[in-house]
């Protein structure tokens, strides 16, 4: 999708030659002049995003422009609308901002595995700029070019999206299964419902949605994803780097300075004032509840993220953010002073100062009054998994996971279920009017199955689901559910599959790896499904034979004589059993103590009776890694044929912006 | 789906307890009375099937009962509307047939593996009845009762669908990439399409369709099925076990008279009496096309499934079948006269006694007329794969693979599209009126995902997008696009995925398996797709600078220095180094000569340059195996909304079947 020409006319280009496209100088860039943000990317009517542009001149290296080693600082940079480029203007006077001065960096990088290895890198020098806080208001198409180095130009075709909806809603809620795949729901079903000659006697929540969709997960410079820049383009509808939080990556040193973009909390805040709501089963300051406030290039930024939550970005011109209605999940760390919080202050404290209710446990949480705005953290790091706090409960008596950050366990932890349950009352009671948007992330599928764990992986989806049962259930007593969109969709995948059926009492009783492979049985030998089997003669309520209430589908067996081959299509050294790990989440490989800090074999002491497979990853690798496959979203309510069929992830953001009417044709006064 | 109390009540019961989910005496009979079609079966109205009945005494083992070593005999079936139980009849009166006479035989099973290693089978004896060629007319639920033993009951609930829908078609093509995923569907698009900063710019065909939906696949009794059984789900309605093809496997040893199920072709040739079409890139006794008219226990009876192609099923009482109007494949074993084709005769002379015209080439192919019935049979086994046509093209001259039974090379053969469009010229000419039925397979997207060949698996993938959009546009040409429902889908998975970029040019300078690893990037450094980047020095038409038509969409270059990391969840012992393999479909195991031959190692000369990996498979496996996951459903034409969702596999059936009409409310004169 190339536009006309841009009012600039190319003379002679200075071009840099890209060697690989694999290690890149800077992503989004493979000339020497940078526009951020890039070529096809698309906006929201009125939605607030920063510019950054960028002259490179390389040092050395493959790339390197003999006469050319000053990156030239006279550069231009003009906007105009497609069609109308005798109209085209620089940005300052486009914008109607003051022009920003220069910048000036160095940088290095390895061209390839190679120069990695012999540690020669490439180094590159940077005249920028940043425009701050723009937007464009009309629909339709604009060319944005630079040009620099006497003649090269470098030019950005951007698209003002005029998506046309013709329903609203008052709420969103967003599930998002980190890292959940399609393959992985198929399993979760397997085994936690019933089957009879092949007829399901019940069925998943997400089987049940009107609207199926699949969206595509890549970054915009590499084929793979991480959960930060995947949600940074659900909630911005714009692509970027791997690590990047709500910015596009430049190539500067400080982090924060990338070029932002409005999220849709952001937007929802802005432009409707209504609830944002925030849930995740992680530590909160995880990419996943991050990018919906944070700016930052590098996610590893904790403090920072929380900081955002609360205060909104206050270093740069940027639109206030004075905080989500409900906060809650893990990650105490953050909030107590320390030198992993931000500034070192209390967190807790700073979010009561801005009148804040903070709740620590379940049994608070519960107490808790709908209309206050809400801070609640249940434990340090991640919380803990669904498969512990219902099974294997001794898992739960932590010393030192406590939020408070005192040496007690963090025992009386919430689910998603709950958080989101109580989440919903808060929103709904201080918003009745106007609405709220709800973000809940069922967060440790991903981290479970990064650790091959993939029982306690399945847990989380299943846990998933039955927080979407729920959720429905609820909005419909509360008067909300022909109001609200629902999605459920995930930000990437994992390798994940299931292959066979596993006798681990063979497996157990053979001595040779060879032989205790002999134990899995596919196509007709895979069996059926013993996860609904409860061993009748294992205590009520132990790991064999347990029971839920009507409607709440979670496996009765957790561990059966006959359990499922699942694998990942690529991964460490590990041993492998498919049996559950019932004293806590799997660690699959381990250092060699006494050798190089990045040399991982499989760990001694897990899944023992198993065999060995050696890895697919570089030995520094001690889990596994996110897949490429598009992934599955399920939509109900509102805008909901939206949905449905193929397409970006970005897409999902400008549906849900557009369905929630976040989006501006003029400037706001 | 528990209706109510059958029509004879249940009194003493004798239940076998069975002791294994996974071996099974016998799929879908849990206790010793055996009802085929058993409980929570669908049918479509009108819709021919076999009953078999069967009482089972074990003589040894978990299930024996003592004092019953012998079969009743003396069992009573009935079946009766469900609420009008006080009408319930005997079988043979309720469909007015005669009563079949009693059948006797025994058979042995091992009860887990550990009876297998030690060869301590099982063995049960068994009194049978068939009650063939009958049929269910009016919707809605049924009791089928099998009384035995003393007053045990099996009671099967049979639910006749009434399935509505408004639209109907007038032609329907179904294409079915075997094995095919969504995630390999995502790599596919990677290597063939254009991506600029995350933006694709053209997209696969499969991507435009309006309506996706995901189909449940796994077998009536297990929950890993193969290509027969899920065909015979997706042709019949009905689940079956591994291997079977259009029947419900019992338990006699004769493979042909297991209850038979009306397929699609059969129900379109009776009630339509339009044209049936069966293309494959497959020999054509394969599974999917064969379960097309095929009804055997046992998929590897090649010549019976050609003969049932032509002359339909003559041993039994059932609907007549003269013939498709189209088949096309490979696979010219049963057509040469041998001991492999049906009774030793040439079936090229008994399809040309028939009034078929018979074509071996792509030539003929293409110059034959649209007017005749049409046979085209274009190699030994399964034909050429697209990479070896197109690219290596040395791999097409393999001597004894014409079809004529020469010596001669097969070296002038079609691809799916020619095969497709052709097929849809003498489908449309010799049914302008009554319109087609026409199933169109890419056999090789599981075949070389078996092998773990995965840029041939993927090059199939992308000739059926190919075809896909050829199709589109010439159903467009004649006409007929808005008249033709056109379902693709798969039959079950692979557990494929990509989860990197691998330097190839580091991996080969590496001399240790540990160090050749690092040559995997992940998350950012998975990079970008270098398929559609030409190598300008290499010579056009080779390998890494490939030309295309306008609009034909594949890479550019097969072997660029930085490849996917693709892999399988589950996989035997095999070599991996991520490139593409010049010399032809992937052998990535051997037997080891000199010892057993069912203990696979790595093949030596397979990914030389590559690192080990070892098996998570019995190592009397050399291939990956089928996968678990649900798989995705594109649909475009009348009563495409029906496909959205989430479903079984089954569903398929009676919505197509539904659509054109195949349903019967009362009985054919």
């Amino acid at each position: 999708m190339r536009f006309s020409t841009a009012c600039v006319v190319c003379t002679a280009a200075i071009v840099g030659q890209a060697s690989a496209q694999t290690f890149q100088r800077l992503g989004a860039c493979p000339t020497l002049g940078c526009v951020f943000p890039p070529d096809q990317s698309d906006f929201l009517p009125g939605q607030w995003f920063d510019i950054r542009l960028e002259t490179h001149a390389p040092q050395n290296g493959s790339e390197v422009v003999p006469g050319y080693l000053t990156p030239d600082e006279n550069f231009t940079f003009t906007l105009a609308k497609d069609g109308q480029q005798k109209d085209c203007k620089n940005a300052a006077s486009y914008f109607k901002i003051a022009e920003p001065a220069i910048e000036r960096w160095n940088f290095t990088w390895y061209e390839d595995l190679f120069a990695q290895a012999a540690k020669t890198p490439s180094m590159v020098k940077v005249a920028a700029k940043a425009y701050r806080k723009v937007a464009l208001y009309e629909p339709g198409n604009y060319i944005a070019t630079l040009t620099y180095g006497n003649g090269s130009v470098t030019q950005a075709n951007w698209t003002v999206r005029d998506t046309k909806i013709s329903q609203k809603a008052k709420n969103v809620i967003m599930f998002i299964g980190d890292g959940m795949t399609t393959n992985m729901i198929t399993a979760a079903r397997l085994i936690a419902h019933q089957s009879v000659n092949g007829k399901y006697q019940s069925k998943m929540a997400m089987d049940s949605f009107p609207v199926l969709g699949h969206q595509m997960t890549h970054s915009i410079d590499s084929f793979i994803t991480d959960s930060a820049n995947s949600a940074t383009a659900l909630y911005t509808g714009h692509k970027s780097s791997v690590n990047a939080l709500g910015v596009y990556a430049d190539s500067s040193p400080n982090p924060l300075d990338d070029p932002k973009i409005q999220s849709i909390g952001e937007l929802f805040h802005e432009v409707r004032g209504g609830g944002v709501g925030i849930v995740s089963t992680a530590f909160i300051a995880d990419a996943t509840p991050g990018a919906l406030t944070a700016h930052t290039r590098n996610r590893g930024q904790y403090g920072n993220v929380v900081d955002s939550f609360l205060n909104g970005i206050k270093n740069y011109t940027w639109p206030e953010f004075d905080g989500p209605d409900v906060l809650f999940g893990g990650g105490a760390e953050q909030f107590i002073p320390s030198s992993k919080s931000f500034q070192g202050l209390d967190y807790y404290q700073q979010f009561r100062n801005k009148g804040y209710n903070v709740v620590q446990n379940n049994t608070a949480l519960k107490n808790a009054s709908n209309t206050e705005r809400t801070l609640g953290i249940f434990s340090v790091s991640n919380m803990a998994k669904w498969l512990d706090r219902n099974v294997y409960k001794n898992n739960t008596q932590i010393p030192k996971t406590a939020p408070d950050g005192s040496s007690a366990a963090a025992t009386d932890q919430p689910g998603l279920k709950e958080m989101t349950l109580k989440a919903i009352d808060i929103l709904h009671k201080r918003n009745p009017d106007k609405g709220f948007f709800l973000m809940s992330e069922a967060a440790s599928i991903d981290k479970m199955m990064h650790v091959l764990d993939y029982d306690r992986a399945l847990g989380e989806l299943l846990e998933l689901d039955d927080t979407i049962k729920a959720t429905k259930k609820h909005l419909e007593e509360i008067g909300e559910l022909e109001n609200t969109l629902i999605i459920v969709t995930a930000d990437h995948g994992h390798g994940f599959d299931v292959t066979g059926g596993v006798d681990t009492k063979y497996m157990d009783a053979q001595t040779s790896d060879r032989k205790k492979r002999d134990a899995v049985g596919t196509y007709e030998q895979s069996g059926l499904s013993q996860y609904m089997v409860a061993n009748r003669s294992a205590p009520i309520g132990s790991d064999q034979n347990l029971v839920y209430s009507a409607g709440v589908d979670f496996p009765v067996n957790w561990d059966p004589r006959y359990t499922l081959q699942s694998g990942l299509a690529t991964f460490p050294d590990h041993r492998e059993n498919y049996r559950v790990h019932k004293k806590g989440p799997r660690i699959p490989a381990l250092n060699v103590t006494g050798f190089s800090s990045n040399d991982f074999y499989v760990n001694y002491i897990d899944a023992v009776s198993g065999f060995l497979v050696n890895g697919t990853l570089p030995v520094s690798a001690d889990q596994g890694v996110h897949s490429l496959t598009d992934v599955p979203v399920f939509a109900q309510g509102p805008c909901q044929s939206a949905f449905g069929g193929v397409y970006n992830n970005v897409d999902i953001f400008y549906n849900i912006a557009t369905c929630l009417r976040l989006q501006r044709n003029k400037a706001p006064k």
